[in-house]
């Protein structure tokens, strides 16, 4: 076995998920990850913890998903209690072929998701967490040979994320501190106001409040918006792909949109309801490992000298307490990269230029 | 797909488990059986179940188990509590390597084992079917080519299981009035009182109390046990080869026993404890679909024109009830041919000559 994988196993089971002895641990399998899941059952077997092992299959979910036509039972009580009784839910992604469900209609899927609110919130009140086992197909959709994007993800996935977590710090209290952000890039200069909320500092581990693995990024939720902002970083949305966006803002709404390529899925993305025409997230991408776009947002989010705005939803995390933030049924993340003379700025203070943040 | 995973599938569904709409399913896809589980996915889709889909992965397994040396804990309660209110559990094996645990110490195995009883009684508690999606591994193991195992698990899996079932019920009426068997073939001349036991109708379904798919064969449990036997079939126990194993029985207890090759193993098996020397089952195979041995439990001891009786634990469904069967920590399969020569009879009268039962 590559040593990384092993070393990514234990990355995933001590610094993200924090397991410790005796938790009751449930390890979502993908297809493609069994070598990640036999590194974390040997992890999990060290530390004396529990495993209840399930199979991640986009060909079995495509199966079941369009044999009936039926209304799906909601929550079965099997798999409730399974995630009502676990500490942790560990999530190994690892796809054999990335559209392996591609033809499974939008409103049968939905329909599962909707029926599933119980055991969904049942897995996000565990300590869970997400990550990504290279495979082949992974490679493919980044447009990269097998062994390239195996360097890729674990220069992204085994980075020292306690030194990380301590300079994503810096960023925190400035944001949590600062009223005002400007961003400014070629086609984009934008103002948002973050006013009295809070910032997290998504280190990678459920002990920051973060879920993914990677991570490696500071995020927040503005109030008001107002300005321009173009997105140079291409997106696949909903399996279509989308090309050079552009989102103006006035108020903290959406007042013109265009994109050069698929501009109707971001039409349905703006149009979905009320909340989707405001930004849930400014994000900071802090991880220097993701060196390049791969079409997948699990890392193209978190690559250092890059920004993303997401359209819809906003994390209670970034509210003051009580507060309702943006409301939507969509959480839609937009990426623009920060080059030579781009800038990042709050309260008349220059935190990033050309990419590079001021402590670098 | 082959048609005939779907129809190994189907039958799996509606006949061995007797899934229903609204019914939480737990679906174990073995390592090397996922294109049989994305086939029981559909089969449970069209009806309207709910499946839960873990993954039997012995190489998992073997990683946890090794990894550590501390107790385990007893029955994980997110692992109890999916099991308690599952329906049915639906064992989809299908190995990759059949020696994927090989180098796992026995204690180590026992522990866990022992921690799980609670586990173990829940899933026995469901509707539970083991069946068998074929491999290479599986192949290799049976000594055939790939397509030719395929056909061999096909041809004894796809039965008129309802045809099966009626001609084994002959045979059940007749065991269930008997009183004596008598056993005779080349080595053997064996004498067992089935005096007041109840035989089981093992046709490959729940509806008849029978967890295998395939099976195909009825079996008692014997009260007393007199003369001698061999069993001709060569058998791997605890990963040990065994052949030509003869036992002889006075007043229903092993007094002597013998093997041309893995005496040792069977000196383990018999000096268990008390329970271990005395028979706990026999059997009599009638699925002509197995028309040869495959070094596989499963298949091995259905064959029809064969007979196996077991060392240890009793069924409790062939008891009167509220008697106790024989106990023991062992079950352990042993099989003969009943070849040209070979005679089974009840009460006097002959039931099986040369192999072929009165009726055939």
């Amino acid at each position: 076995m590559d040593d990384r994988i092993r070393e990514h196993a234990r990355t995933l089971v001590e610094w993200s998920a924090r397991i410790e002895a005796g938790d009751d641990v449930v390890v979502e399998v993908g297809e493609g990850a069994h070598d990640l899941g036999v590194a974390v059952a040997e992890q999990l077997g060290e530390l004396g913890a529990n495993p209840l092992v399930t199979y991640r299959s986009p060909e079995l979910q495509r199966a079941y998903l369009r044999a009936g036509d039926a209304e799906f039972d909601a929550d079965p009580d099997h798999e409730l209690a399974l995630y009502e009784r676990a500490d942790s839910v560990l999530i190994l992604k690892g796809s054999n072929n990335t559209a392996g469900s591609a033809d499974v209609a939008a409103e049968r899927r939905q329909a599962h998701s909707r029926a599933r609110q119980g055991v969904r919130e049942a897995r996000l009140a565990t300590d869970w967490v997400s990550t990504q086992h290279p495979t082949r197909a992974m490679a493919q959709q980044a447009g990269m040979a097998y062994a390239e994007y195996q360097d890729f993800v674990y220069d992204a996935t085994l980075r020292d994320w306690a030194a990380l977590a301590e300079e994503q710090a810096k960023l925190k209290d400035i944001l949590d501190e600062g009223e005002t952000v400007r961003i400014r890039t070629e086609g984009t200069d934008l103002t948002l106001d973050i006013e009295g909320r809070t910032a997290v500092n998504s280190a990678a581990s459920v002990a920051y409040d973060s879920h993914n693995l990677p991570s490696g990024e500071v995020f927040t939720a503005p109030a008001d918006t107002a300005g321009v902002v173009t997105f140079d970083v291409p997106m696949t949305i909903q399996g279509r792909r989308v090309r050079d966006v552009e989102l103006t803002f006035k108020d903290g709404v959406v007042v013109d949109y265009a994109a050069t390529q698929g501009e109707s899925v971001l039409r349905e993305v703006v149009e979905t309801d009320a909340g989707s025409r405001r930004l849930g997230e400014l994000g900071i991408g802090m991880n220097r490992g993701v060196d390049r776009v791969t079409d997948n947002i699990l890392f193209d989010e978190k690559m250092g000298g890059t920004v993303h705005l997401a359209l819809g939803r906003a994390y209670d995390a970034c509210l003051p307490e009580g507060e309702a933030g943006n409301e939507s049924a969509v959480h839609e993340d937009l990426i623009t990269t920060m080059g030579p003379g781009s800038e990042l700025v709050v309260d008349g203070e220059t935190v990033q230029e050309d990419g590079q943040f001021a402590w670098e």
